[in-house]
């Protein structure tokens, strides 16, 4: 930094609507992660930029001043190209887990660097971590070395990378600050660039499980997003995809470990084999290898094979038993007739509630609670029937996941049909 | 507090564009004294008020929050009514000088608690400190028994009145959101209430001088503080009047203590006795004294007793010779005309840079240092005359306030008239 600012002017500037400069942005990153700005001046700045926006080349500048806050990834040695994926969250979003075997079992190499669950979305880290032995913390050479050999790798981001976010991220999180577009994106995108992938796609979810509720949100997040990766040299696609409703028939960790399986193995629900082999598809053209066919590597076992030697290379057993929760409640159907709803939020929080998620970084989480599906909408089910089982170690927590489910889902007449948006709705590239 | 909140449920509704329940603007008030709220987190709610502000409930139910922080003081054992006034700032604003002293000569008591000078304006007390031996500093007791005895006092307000505002105040400067109206109304008009006056004048400044620009934003704050005041029990009474121009002619402690003391003797610049004595009427009639000749006073040296008395109870020698700068220079008019413009806050940072301000609150001041006028807008000024002489003890400041007065006045042909608002615009009851 050869220059310096006031910080009372940067954000002056932002409050009245005026555009940061390349200097302003870079010097407001670089002090802010030095303790030169105050957590307070950040965070009033980033009040004035989720009131007002930003442009995108000053979205641009600000990715970059956080991705040169640390250190940078490089995949270049690697024998194959590389492609990730990252879901902006959702309910029983547990696509990474048999997307990354399956992408490397067609030859493209997957880095996925991934978080804990916080609030109602879980996270990827939390999920493998049921299985037994399991590693999440590579180094960068452990991490480059199962690249080479195994083609995928889900493990912890290192501290190292765009450190300027992580402190930026924890105090969003503390002042009301977290839905402002330019800062989602540049804060996933600053990660995924350092991270040094060739390839990106991004799974941007809509619906009430999901962060962006509306599909016009989503799509101003999925251009901004993919216009970062583009600028940066990254090749970027987003896809918006629904988050209406759950995720194939689980949310919990083990649970949606088990469920992630039976689709390596060539079952599971329709709409987890669906959105795998999309995204799956996207990743390996967004890497040069659309001859490769992720349906074929998923029905002949080689996508399994992968999973089982990314597992056991970070030290899990992918044969043990996965931990089952100790108690059991199930939620019945009340009448004769057709799902049309089944609320993605809802069952999120009941899931976080039964001990899937945590509310605090530094809780832990419990491998088996969650909760199963037993029908999705536009299934037909007769009064009686178990729509739900709810799993916990602990049974005290029933009640109040039993609350976060009232409303959670509607059954009209037979021969209703749920309304809902499709699976994938639309793809930007 | 019964109930209990969510720092960031409170900061999205206002984020949100929703207004804040009375719960939680007496939760985040108290909270935030306490430290349970955290500073980032108030200002990025600060920011949220500045940009989405806030209705006459809510800032009347905050400006209650920050009373009841603190302590409230009583003046109802007085045998005279008490009237106070308050000026939001401008340059040269010396008018609190001669207008205490004059209006306790009128018989109604001024307890005008006062602050430091901060930036461009001037404060109160750093003008009386450069009276020999004069204190700023007075227990509530000796407060109150000088009230009783010369009728005014002009003192520093204590640690223990609104203390929610002070360190709301003190984050607002480091975070770019001091100027949001609802914030200034309410912080001017905590510690106004929690001061027990029984009438408030406010003296409300617009123009380049002043913190309010606009006469629309100026109407705008003298709005909120009336109705703020009126609800709360006081009378009062607003006067917008012009900061576009300097008032009087010095700019400076000492040089405008001489000039406080010009005005009490019968003389001074014209604009300081119409001002002095159109808001001394003004807190005369508020206070149930609407006989009472505040002219009257000034011409026949009652007031000039009461200041004399009022310096002496607090230490101070009123015969004592005042301090003067130990460097001058002069600015001569380059060419013969009409003055028809002196910028007030071109001005102001001229006399900051020479030493009458600070920067920081712990920097000290120069007593002699400022600027002089010896000319006013709509006179007729010669070639090679004196328009300003710059006062101060450290030469070196000479280039920075010269380059401060860089195009701050402008001589037109002769025959031309300045265009300025008048001195007192409008009153607002």
């Amino acid at each position: 930094m050869t220059e310096s600012y006031d910080a009372v002017d940067v954000i002056v500037t932002k409050r009245d609507k005026g555009e940061l400069s390349d200097g302003q942005i870079d010097w407001v990153i670089d002090a802010y992660t030095r303790g030169v700005v105050a957590h307070e001046q950040m965070s009033s700045l980033a009040m004035a930029i989720l009131l007002n926006g930003m442009t995108r080349r000053e979205i641009a500048r600000w990715t970059s001043a956080m991705i040169a806050s640390g250190e940078r990834m490089d995949f270049s040695a690697l024998s194959r190209p590389t492609a990730d994926k990252h879901s902006t969250g959702g309910v029983g979003d547990k696509i990474t887990l048999p997307l990354a075997p399956l992408v490397a079992a067609c030859g493209v190499a997957v880095p996925q660097l991934s978080g804990r669950g916080l609030g109602h979305t879980g996270g990827t880290l939390d999920k493998l971590e049921s299985v037994p032995g399991w590693q999440a913390s590579l180094t960068n050479e452990q991490m480059l070395r199962q690249l080479e050999d195994v083609g995928a790798v889900i493990c912890a981001a290192g501290e190292g990378l765009a450190p300027a976010d992580k402190k930026l991220y924890a105090l969003r999180d503390v002042t009301g600050t977290v839905e402002a577009i330019p800062l989602i994106a540049s804060s996933i995108m600053s990660k995924k660039i350092a991270e040094g992938t060739g390839a990106l796609v991004l799974d941007v979810k809509v619906g009430s499980g999901a962060f962006m509720k509306t599909v016009e949100d989503a799509r101003e997040l999925a251009r901004t997003m993919v216009d970062l990766g583009t600028d940066a040299g990254v090749r970027t696609v987003a896809m918006l995809t629904n988050m209406q409703v759950p995720l194939g028939l689980t949310a919990g960790n083990a649970l949606e470990v088990r469920e992630s399986v039976e689709v390596l193995a060539g079952g599971g629900p329709q709409d987890v084999v669906e959105l795998t082999v999309a995204l799956a598809r996207e990743m390996l053209t967004a890497a040069g290898r659309e001859d490769a066919d992720p349906a074929d590597a998923l029905a002949d076992g080689r996508a399994m094979d992968a999973w089982h030697r990314m597992i056991r290379a970070q030290g899990g057993d992918p044969e043990a038993p996965l931990p089952v929760a100790k108690e059991a409640e199930d939620v019945l159907a009340p009448v004769d007739g057709v799902l049309t709803q089944l609320d993605a939020l809802k069952v999120g929080v009941a899931a976080w509630r039964l001990g899937a998620g945590r509310a605090r970084k530094e809780d832990p989480v419990q491998a088996g609670a969650g909760v199963e599906l037993h029908a999705k909408p536009g299934a037909t089910v007769r009064a009686g029937e178990r729509l739900l089982t709810l799993h916990t170690d602990t049974p005290e927590r029933f009640s109040r996941a039993l609350e976060a489910l009232d409303g959670s889902f509607t059954i009209a007449p037979d021969g209703s049909r749920p309304d809902l948006l499709p699976l994938v709705i639309e793809k930007i590239a």
